[in-house]
């Protein structure tokens, strides 16, 4: 049990230790219920066939909810932006999450990326628009890149997250390059 | 000595002493051409009358210098706003301190702003656009809104550096306010 629990991100195998002993010091309120949620989580939680997401149904909640746009769909590239766009309520469409970003250092090569999917979604009739989410770096725009090129041909509107100054900051305390950005994309007011 | 330098931003009591102390060690090395240079700065640096910057001549450099564009004005709040912008390389064009922001908080008032000197620098001929490039905060959003309804009678054009995503920025790790802002302006490839 340490050891699997070690493996955990952000556990090192001291801490791993720390974490069994409380586990066994708290058997009825913690040791059982967890043992109970992971192999419930083991048995039902999939991967949604429409977007990629994770959720006991397949479609997910947010892939069948019908209150929610068809028309736009944001492109994301791991689970975890879907759920911080989802905190945030900043978004009613669809998703997709490509489970990645195009990396050479890493190994991922487009094949690798649920991007034929993309493909096929934006095609259905009544899709307007395809935005974009992914990470401000190297490899995330690489992949927004690559990713617009293979809509362009559909005839879809495909637009991208803007960059700027994050909420909250300070001109002093920004890098060089969002300086670049944010002064780039100004915005008539 | 130790008084005064305690009265320096990032100084506390014992630092004060500590750098006292460093100072008397390194007479020839640091002393003598510290107090040279106060004394120099005292003399010599003065508030440019035209932008508000710092600079030995009045008007500064920044303001002086032909290769820059007369039409553009990027307004911001301090001194070291100016600064970040030139260290970036980030623009061409030309300055306004405004000398802060609008805070009911801190008691800074209109009045306390160099806002009627911006405004008779952009109604003079050649200035196509004023640039607002004041921080991402609640007080400095409140200071570009006022700034620009003050501007708006002089038909020029007034902007905002664009709100977003900041260069390397993770989705996951964003908060709320940036994701509906990045969101609400993307912008299409």
């Amino acid at each position: 049990m340490i050891e699997l629990l070690g493996k955990l991100p952000g556990l090192g195998p001291r801490s791993a230790r720390r974490a069994a002993l409380h586990l066994l010091k708290k058997r009825e309120a913690l040791l059982e219920p967890l043992a109970q949620s992971l192999a419930d989580a083991a048995a039902h939680v999939r991967t949604c066939g429409e977007c990629g997401s994770l959720d006991t149904a397949d479609p997910c909640a947010l892939c069948s909810a019908s209150s929610r746009d068809d028309g736009l769909i944001c492109v994301v590239a791991e689970v975890g932006d879907v759920w911080a766009l989802e905190r945030a309520g900043a978004f009613r469409g669809r998703y997709h999450v490509l489970g990645g970003v195009l990396s050479a250092l890493d190994g991922v090569r487009p094949e690798d990326l649920r991007i034929a999917k993309l493909v096929e979604r934006a095609r259905r009739p009544g899709v307007r628009e395809v935005i974009l989410a992914l990470a401000a770096t190297v490899d995330g725009q690489a992949t927004a890149h690559f990713v617009s090129e293979h809509l362009s041909a559909i005839g879809v509107t495909v637009s991208r997250l803007s960059q700027g100054v994050p909420v909250g900051g300070e001109l002093e305390l920004l890098d060089d390059g969002t300086l670049l950005a944010a002064l780039a994309s100004r915005r008539a007011v």
